[in-house]
């Protein structure tokens, strides 16, 4: 696990993090940093999960994040709010133009129930790698909620049905994301076959401390 | 608060439970119980979170139920399950066809952002009835994700844009949801304007005890 503020050689624009394929990191955020998260091959799902520094009790809450935004497609200029209804993190950049935030990251049970049988079997998930990632804060696997889940394209017809298509993000594409509070942060690199077209690709991230960036002051 | 199990009076069909408009109460299902929900004088929203009785860590999860459903649109025969991806929940009778699974309880913080100013003080919420209702068996505030927010009538766009309609639901229809392991669940009257079509009605319920119903063996 990285921990940019101790990090000597910090992970810029040239040199980002990278999260390898179907594992996950975790990470603090202070109030003003700016986290960038790439894709860097193109067509790869990150799932984001957020927690207060300062009391864990305090999460990203998908419900809130829908009921105040009056969408379920978040992008830019967007607000993502805690179970507390704070504002948590702020949608700068995007790239891409379609996230989700209606499902939970797949787990041991995603692959039992809605993949081939013999799938789920040692096979790496988010789940797992979120609460890998949230181990060192004290962070239990039952608080882990449903999940921003960068790039993944999930679409919902008229009739309300869930489908999954290939992310559309390009090798490159950002998302920006802004701390509104301290947080714990987790975020993987996705590990499910049917979210990122069939094969397992990396993440980069880096971080852009609060008051660095010029048109932020 | 109301126990069934220790009432010596039953509620029934003839003579169910009544939630005053704009409150909420608390209770446990035993596995194999059948609580019928109805809404008795029509477009009234029930919002309904639930906990395993063994383990509060075990909550209601709209995320794995939308992911193992693969829709927003839950109705009979759909399995409601936690965030440990269990069954807690499966829905059977439902003659309204419309509930909303998107959005959480409404708050304070929920009339301070999207209703006019003066709205919020000293109103009635889904979220501070759930808090009361569930308070009794230690469930904590910050424990309480997205409900069940039964015959409520939410639409999203092909944008994603998410609309709250009137309920479409009649006076005496209702939902009816089989326990599938030992549940606390909470249970209101809607307190939101918006989510009611302006006006706060009572919501009925009675619990068929596992075993008595002639079809269910």
């Amino acid at each position: 696990m990285n921990d940019p503020k101790t990090d000597a050689a910090r992970p810029s624009e040239a040199h980002p993090y990278r999260i390898p394929p179907q594992s996950g990191t975790g990470f603090r955020l202070s109030k003003g940093d700016i986290l960038v998260v790439i894709d860097p091959l193109g067509e790869q799902v990150s799932d984001l999960m957020a927690f207060a520094a300062d009391d864990q009790q305090e999460w990203l809450s998908s419900g809130r994040t829908f009921d105040y935004n009056e969408t379920i497609y978040l992008t830019s200029g967007h607000k993502l709010y805690s179970n507390r209804s704070r504002v948590m993190l702020t949608l700068l950049r995007d790239d891409v133009g379609r996230h989700d935030f209606l499902l939970t990251p797949c787990s041991t049970e995603t692959f039992e129930l809605l993949y081939p049988p013999g799938t789920a079997e040692g096979h790496p998930s988010c789940f797992g790698n979120l609460v890998q990632a949230f181990a060192p804060y004290g962070i239990q696997p039952d608080q882990i909620p449903t999940t921003l889940n960068i790039f993944m394209n999930v679409l919902v017809d008229e009739k309300g049905k869930v489908n999954i298509g290939p992310p559309i993000s390009r090798a490159g594409q950002r998302l920006e994301l802004r701390a509104e509070m301290d947080l714990i942060v987790g975020l993987t690199a996705c590990s499910a076959e049917g979210s990122n077209n069939g094969t397992f690709k990396p993440i980069d991230y880096f971080i852009i401390p609060a008051g660095t960036r010029a048109e932020e002051g």
